[in-house]
């Protein structure tokens, strides 16, 4: 446990293991919480201040390959002002402030790497108020998608971003979420309508309206949607809701090749049909899921095609996007027509992650996450089969094609050193293929701990002023420091 | 004229008007453009810089009521690359940079209120690359959109947004700009994929990709869209296009009442049904239309209806929404069924500026823009109007309804001063009654000068974190000072 209670708040080098081009190590300052801070905390919260191992260890742990970096002390927070009074007293003694939910983050978003109190949300999930006229609902930070897809399960509203895993919505802020349905409703920036976040110097601020359009001065909403608990804690979020549609209507295809199956969706992006999920599957992820929950897909690259809308609409986009399949040489389509069909498709594609670590016992799972422009997807997508295959790794390939965003799922075990090595390399130069490509190193999963090098790739001098917004906002770095950006390879 | 052409950079202070709650008057640092920075910019520009007392007073003018105030010089600029050196030479001496495309905004955003130097890119008007695969196109900041649809004509690929004026793709990135078809295609925020901008410092940075998403750092293109110039001067964007509709669908219909007219809008609305404009007229503007564009349309509230899609989606559609319409006691419902009834339709929606000032000989325009959440829209609608009569103004109510938006146009002449503040504090009333609904004091024109009061009733202490923002990427306060915030109420 690297929880230390020392007296003052304490300075240190520690090298971080950080995995990249040339496997380089990263300093970082390690800011330790003092006694003094530990306390004034404890005397704030009483019970929901935690040092025990167990909890440190829990919020240390997310959902990736990334080493586990326990804070210091967990704040079990309930309210917007003792955020305000937690990042006070943090901010007395420069002790780094690190935002978690539910710990479903996978580039190590919620790893202490200098040190510092996590500050658990997971305890403000109250529904505040549903607004049914303007289609929109208010919620703390800490309540989950499926919490709330719940609570709404009787009005006809939903809340449409659907990551795959259970997050918090505070989290889904955090990392601008996406998953199978952004292709019809968008991601967290376009279904936040409003914020209210507390700043590094403990100011609490509220950004956006309930219009659903505003040219009022600089848009805070989206600049702190992504911004991964770097630029302010986010308490409560006002959500853009959307009507349950009055129909739905999904079908899988399989064809010979990949490259089909993509130019099959390309087509249909390109001519402009509806579509509210497009999800490629290759053979691998098909036959995983197979075994997983006892399905009979065909063992082919795969497309899982959902349109929403009126039964008519429906009827008639399915039948174009049938014709089309067929043309790129679908080998079976097969649609959904009951409700229960279209549960069972899809609990299929919702369990690929467990489906695919089940396929190597006692794994842990590695998500690559690139997007890449219509006009790319095969080739970055072939390439990374043949690049797979070259590199002697069982990984598989699943996609939000409809958005161009791709993940390759490769489980693997930390002891196999050499496995883990041929991994990381991998991983490098997919990115750099999807970089060339003119795409971005992350599709929705953010920069973390796991992809600050490529940020610069990516946005090259505009880093410089991303980082000049990091300092003039939190000027001590106290939040979630070490994320986003390669503080050190920086002036201060 | 104003231009003064003195051997060093000088500041004084100079009382600008401007017209809020209590006709308080601001004062702003002005900083004139000195003999050298000219004489350097003449060096750099040639003949392309200008100090002709025609030029400067045609960029100090714009659409709005707000006094003209010319820039000490005008740099016609080319490049990507001269922005960098105009801005270089300017932020030598800290003189102001105005940004200037087509003189369409209607908020005084181009007025050189502290003087300076104003950046004139309709030159820069290269439809750059057409990417047919990636629906998308490159464009210089000069570029209109009238031009760019023109442009696009034959490629069966569109850019939806319409603002109504003639604009540059520039303009409207930095008011965030939107209008009759946000309500399918979004704004700018949502169709402008990547930048090209000049900072503060003359470096050039490009945000965003072609991907379309990503979860890589702080969303740097959705800071500047709508930053009016006070960041940086954006020069190139990469704009997402839409596909031409295989079929349009309009219809106008009109009511008894304002009432009825909204109401069928925010049902339309509320049960998900797709539109793609949805625009509302008072009787006031049915009556300048019909004047103006010779049409026949019935003198009550009446709204416009157009869908987008497949011949068959659209028969559905607009068959429901009629219904709606009927249910909420619409008049008569006249569905444009030929593509000329449509075009007439809406040339006559798309003159109302004109129309409107027609009815007052020598009158020029006023055009107040607020949104509101759709549960408010009636009632704000509604008691505008009785404010209008309440007050003895003629006014004219117009809104993108399907966003929540609307504008009041008044035509007024200078010299009726009594008329004048009877506007000005109906304008006031107007923005205060939208904020008091949760809503925008501005849906789309942007804060400019006329609106800075009202930034912070709007967002409050967010505000304090927008300017920070603006000293740490502008610490010289050069990029279109006096613009947004009232930097003299705010440390520097």
């Amino acid at each position: 446990m690297r929880c230390r209670l020392i007296p003052v708040a304490r300075t240190s080098l520690v090298s971080l293991r950080r995995w990249g081009s040339v496997g380089s190590r990263q300093q970082i300052t390690r800011r330790t919480a003092s006694a003094e801070t530990i306390s004034a905390l404890k005397e704030l919260l009483g019970d929901r201040l935690s040092t025990s191992r167990s909890v440190l260890e829990q919020h240390g742990t997310d959902e990736s390959y990334h080493d586990v970096t326990p804070p210091d002390a967990v704040a079990f927070v309930e309210s917007t002002e003792e955020v305000t009074e937690v990042i006070k007293i943090c901010a007395a003694t420069r002790t780094p402030i690190i935002p978690f939910g539910a710990g479903t983050s996978i580039e190590g978003h919620i790893s202490a790497v200098a040190g510092g109190v996590s500050v658990n949300l997971s305890g403000m999930n109250g529904i505040l108020k549903l607004d049914r006229e303007n289609m929109s609902v208010k919620v703390e930070a800490g309540v989950t998608r499926e919490q709330l897809n719940a609570d709404l399960r009787a009005t006809g509203l939903m809340f449409p971003v659907d990551p795959g895993a259970n997050a918090t919505i505070g989290g889904m802020v955090a990392t601008n979420a996406s998953g199978t349905t952004t292709v019809k409703y968008g991601n967290m920036k376009t279904n936040a309508l409003s914020l209210t976040a507390v700043m590094a110097d403990g100011r609490i601020i509220k950004t956006g309206s309930k219009a659903r359009k505003s040219s009022a001065g600089y848009d805070l909403t989206r600049l702190l949607i992504g911004s991964e608990g770097t630029l302010a804690v986010v308490t409560e979020v006002e959500l853009r809701l959307s009507g349950v549609p009055e129909a739905e209507k999904a079908m899988i295809c399989s064809f010979d090749k990949m490259k089909d199956a993509i130019d099959t969706c390309t087509t249909v992006m390109q001519m402009g049909i509806p579509v509210a999920r497009m999800e490629m599957m290759d053979e691998n992820v098909v036959d995983a899921v197979n075994r997983y929950s006892n399905l009979n897909n065909s063992l082919r690259p795969s497309l899982i095609i959902e349109h929403h809308g009126s039964a008519n609409e429906l009827e008639q986009q399915s039948s174009v996007v049938q014709e089309i399949a067929r043309d790129f040489g679908a080998m079976d389509i097969e649609v959904a027509s009951t409700s229960e069909d279209r549960k069972r498709l899809w609990s299929g594609r919702h369990s690929v992650w467990h489906a695919v670590l089940n396929q190597v016992p006692g794994s842990r799972g590695f998500s690559a996450d690139v997007a890449v422009p219509f006009s790319k997807l095969t080739e970055a997508v072939v390439e990374t089969q043949q690049d797979l295959k070259t590199s002697g790794l069982f990984g598989t390939i699943v996609g939000h094609v409809g958005d161009g965003n791709f993940h390759v799922l490769i489980p693997f075990t930390d002891d196999n050193k050499e496995h883990l090595g041929r991994m990381k390399a991998f991983s490098h130069r997919l990115v750099k293929r999807a970089l060339a490509c003119g795409g971005t190193c992350t599709g929705e999963h953010g920069i973390g701990i796991g992809k600050m090098e490529y940020l610069p790739m990516e946005h090259g001098g505009a880093v410089d002023f991303m980082y000049t917004i990091k300092k003039a906002l939190d000027p001590q770095d106290i939040m979630n420091p070490g994320k986003i950006f390669y503080a050190n390879d920086r002036s201060n």
